[in-house]
């Protein structure tokens, strides 16, 4: 919708909105004009609550202080919590993990987000991720399991590798996410990574 | 990524601009979400430069009070250039039409934002359109031609003959964008409307 030949056309806010909304990942140009000129017809209430929505995040919005998942104050939810079981952590790699894997119902231990994963090529290294800290935790908390549940690809597993290097001279149990067929998936249209994943990971029944 | 059962794993603010997101046109829950997390993870500078955007828009973005196009101040850059022709005036239903038509650098009069165009089963009638506006000028300006530039759609095409009915009494010449094949278009993939009108408006060479 804009281009540079729009500058002198569109007036100085609106173009800064634009581009504002257009640094955002997904938002093309197009998109960012859209839901610009749909706040500048909107009621004037909810571009207000928008921007303090912005705001509010950044300012309340901390990590947890023992887990590193996102929280208000010092300490999640998660973590505060006495019933949920100590002795386990997952690590994941980012916060919307922790949600997914809540979302299951089938986990009540505690969780280590590392934010990120080893990627050297990205410029992520061991030290910009939370793993110190995890090895912290291990050692002072009545930990007796570390389930490894970064992301089923290259850097997640490499990231995995690291950690079972560095958690392995502590004397804690490790384990990963198992892998395999999806639930509701179709054989025929399994990728050959997959299939392999299932039939070395087959479960006597 | 998010259900009412992730009420109480998300924190309120971060929720709160999940949920403030979702409300533009076009991001549902998910992109809500990316965005939402997008930002947590950003330069603290992102998100404030954000957010002052949105509030510096609503908050220094006006009418033109002659042409109802966007503006800082009281006259628009069109309205107030001394080289655009006066005598014309282009009517448009919003302020992006007027950025597409001085894109083609065809045109050189003046503009008139309606805000819409009229649809009442959306609610929108005559009195919520600038036209009286448009009529006060037609009768105080020295304009000779009005070009109807509402959308070649139903709506628009409705405004236009309504427009024309209150334009015939003030002796001004009324036109309105031609109708016919889009240029790289092709006749084959033409639908049967705008070939009958390319017909219906073929020019001698």
């Amino acid at each position: 919708m804009t281009s540079r030949s729009d500058n002198n056309l569109i007036v100085e806010p609106v173009a800064r909105l634009i581009e504002e909304f257009g640094k955002l990942p997904g938002i093309g140009p197009k998109t960012a004009s859209r839901l610009t000129f749909f706040l500048l017809r909107a009621e004037e209430e909810q571009s207000r609550a928008l921007a303090e929505a912005i705001q509010a995040m950044r300012e309340q919005v901390t990590l947890c202080t023992r887990c590193f998942n996102i929280t208000v104050g010092e300490i999640c939810p998660v973590c505060a919590s006495p019933t949920r079981d100590q002795t386990k952590i997952c690590v994941v790699e980012e916060p919307l993990d922790v949600l997914a894997i809540e979302r299951t119902g089938a986990y009540r231990g505690l969780y280590h987000v590392l934010h990120g994963h080893i990627a050297p090529l990205e410029g992520t290294y061991r030290e910009d991720l939370k793993i110190d800290e995890l090895l912290a935790r291990v050692r002072g908390e009545p930990v007796d399991e570390v389930i490894l549940a970064t992301n089923p690809n290259t850097e997640g597993e490499a990231t995995a590798f690291l950690l079972l290097k560095d958690l392995a001279p502590l004397g804690v149990r490790v384990t990963r996410l198992s892998r395999g067929l999806p639930t509701g998936g179709d054989l025929e249209w399994a990728d050959p990574d997959t299939l392999g994943s299932a039939l070395e990971g087959r479960r006597e029944l």
